[in-house]
C-alpha cells in the first residue's frame, strides 16, 4: 500500500479516465454486478477481486468481515482503480466505514443505492428485503432508508419486511436457477413478503439476480431491485461528475479477475454469473490468508 | 507448539487416560461425529475445533486445505489431546499426510474407516459415495478401498459410484432435514446411485448424518455408513490398544468447543448437530486467520 494516499476530494486532478473500476466481493456473487457494469458502461475496464479463500462472509463477525474486506480493497487500490464498488451486501453492511477510511478514491457500496431506488420506486411504502442472515440482522438497509428520508426531510410511512434466504446462494451457485426444489424454497422464504403485500423487493445479495425468474414468479407484481445494478448506477454518476469515464473501449481484457483461492468449480460458476467467458482468473495469496 | 514432539510409537508410555480426544472439522459438521463419540465413549472428554472463519473447505485447493488443517490441529495438540479425529472429509482427503507429519499422537481420518466398513458391509460390491465436490473429485475413497483390498490380498470386483451433493450441507445447516425441497434435491442427487443398484452408501461428509432420514427414504434398501461414526470406532480401538481409555466420567465439561469465528447462527446449528446443549463456544484467533 502506498503511503501518499490521496483523499477523495483532491482526486479528480490526478485520476485519469483509462484507470479501471475495482469491484470487490467475498466470492463469485459480485460477478452479477460486473455483468451489469459491462452492459451499462462498455468502455470501462474492470479489476475484480473475489475472496474465495474466505467466502462466505455472511456467517462471520463484523470485525472479521471488516478486516478481510479492507485487505482485499487494498489489493484493488494498489492497482490504481478510479472507484471501488463493494459488490457484497455483507461487506457493505459491515465494512463501509473501514474501507472509506483507507481509500483515496470513492467507494460505492450496494446498500445505499438500492435503498434509494426502493424508496423512489415504492408507491405503497411496503418494501421487502432479502439477503443473507448477516445482512438482514445488520439492519443496514433499514438504517440506510431512515437516513435517506431524514436527509430528504420527508415524513413518510415506510414498512420494511426483511427475510434471510440462506439457501438461495447455494442454489444460485449450483446453477439450479429454476428447479422445482428452488421454487419450493422460494415459496417458503418469500411467503411472509407476499403476505405483507410489498410492492418493491431489494435483492440484498449479489447472488440473487441469478434467481430473478423464480423470485418474480412467486412475487409477480413486485418490482425487484438488483443492488449491484444500483451500485453501478452510482459509480457511473461519480465518473460523470468527475469527468473520468473511459473514452473508448479498451483493447485490454475487459475484466481482470483475481481470487484468493482457485477451486475447480470457480470458472464455470463465474462465467455463468458473468454471462460471458472470463478467460482466466489469477490466484493471489493474501498476507492474512 | 512444543519442540519435543513424541512419535506415535513411544506414546503410550507418557499419554494418560484423562487426556481429551481432539476433534477437528472445518466448521460445524464434525459435531455429528462428536455426538456419536459422546454416545459411544461417554467417559471421554472432547476438545473440538471448528474452523468457522474459513469454512467451507470443500471448494478450496489441496494446498490451502492442508495448511489450514495443520494450523487447527496444532491448536488441539497444544492442548495435549491423546488422539486426533479429523472429522472432515475434505481435510481427510487432502491433508492427512501433512497432519500425520506434525502430530506425535495418532491421527484418525474419516475416509479409511468408512471405506473399510463399506467393503465389509457390501454384499454385491456396488458401493456409493456422496460428499462435497472436493471429496468426490479427490477420489480418496476409491483409493482407500483399492489400498485396503490390496493389503488384504483380495481380488474382489468393486463398483464405486460417487456423486457430489453440494446442496446437502446448506440444507443440513438450515435445519430443513425433511422439507419437501430437501426430498426433491435428494431424489435428484441420489438418482444415479439408485439406478446403479448400490447396497451400501458412504455418507462422505459429516453434515450428511443430519439428512439420514430423507436419504434412507430415497434409498430404502441401502446400508448408510456414517463416516464420523466409523472414525470414532477406530479411535476407540486405538485407545483400547494403548490402554488409555478414560476410566471414569469427567467432572469437567464433556465438550470444549473452540471456533475461529463466532457468528450468531453458530450455537443453534451446533446444538442441533450435537443433539445436546453445548453451553458455550470459545472464539480463537488463528495466526493466519
Amino acid at each position: 500500500m502506498k503511503n501518499d494516499r490521496k483523499t477523495a476530494s483532491n482526486l479528480s486532478s490526478s485520476t485519469i479516465p483509462s484507470q479501471a473500476i475495482g469491484v470487490f466481493d467475498s466470492g463469485v456473487g459480485g460477478l452479477t454486478t460486473v455483468r451489469k457494469l459491462v452492459n451499462m458502461l462498455p468502455n470501462e475496464r474492470v479489476i475484480y477481486f473475489g475472496d474465495t479463500a474466505r467466502v462466505p462472509y455472511g456467517n462471520k463477525t463484523a470485525a472479521t468481515v471488516s478486516a478481510y474486506t479492507c485487505e482485499c480493497v487494498e489489493f484493488l487500490l494498489e492497482r490504481e482503480v478510479k472507484v471501488v464498488i463493494i459488490a457484497c451486501n455483507t461487506a457493505s453492511a459491515l465494512a463501509m466505514e473501514a474501507v472509506q477510511r483507507i481509500s483515496p478514491v470513492p467507494v460505492v457500496g450496494v446498500i445505499t443505492p438500492a435503498a434509494e431506488t426502493a424508496l423512489r420506486s415504492s408507491v405503497t411504502g411496503r418494501i421487502g428485503i432479502i439477503g443473507t442472515r448477516a445482512t438482514v440482522q445488520s439492519g443496514a438497509y433499514q438504517a440506510a432508508m431512515s437516513s435517506i428520508l431524514q436527509k430528504q426531510g420527508l415524513e413518510r410511512e415506510i414498512t420494511v419486511i426483511a427475510e434471510a434466504c440462506p439457501l438461495f446462494v447455494p442454489f444460485a451457485e449450483e446453477g439450479w436457477h429454476y428447479h422445482p426444489a428452488t421454487r419450493l424454497v422460494a415459496e417458503e422464504y418469500l411467503a411472509p413478503l407476499k403476505l405483507a403485500n410489498i410492492d418493491t423487493l431489494i435483492l440484498g445479495c449479489t447472488h440473487y439476480p441469478m434467481l430473478t425468474d423464480v423470485i418474480q414468479d412467486v412475487l409477480p407484481n413486485v418490482r425487484l431491485i438488483n443492488s449491484g445494478e444500483e451500485a453501478v448506477g452510482v459509480a457511473d454518476a461519480i465518473l460523470h461528475e468527475q469527468n473520468i469515464h473511459a473514452q473508448e473501449r479498451s483493447l485490454h481484457r475487459i475484466v481482470d479477475c483475481y481470487i484468493s483461492d482457485k477451486s475447480t468449480a470457480f470458472m464455470s460458476v463465474a462465467e455463468r454469473f458473468l454471462g460471458f467467458p472470463l478467460g482466466m482468473a489469477q490466484e493471489v495469496r493474501l498476507k492474512k490468508g
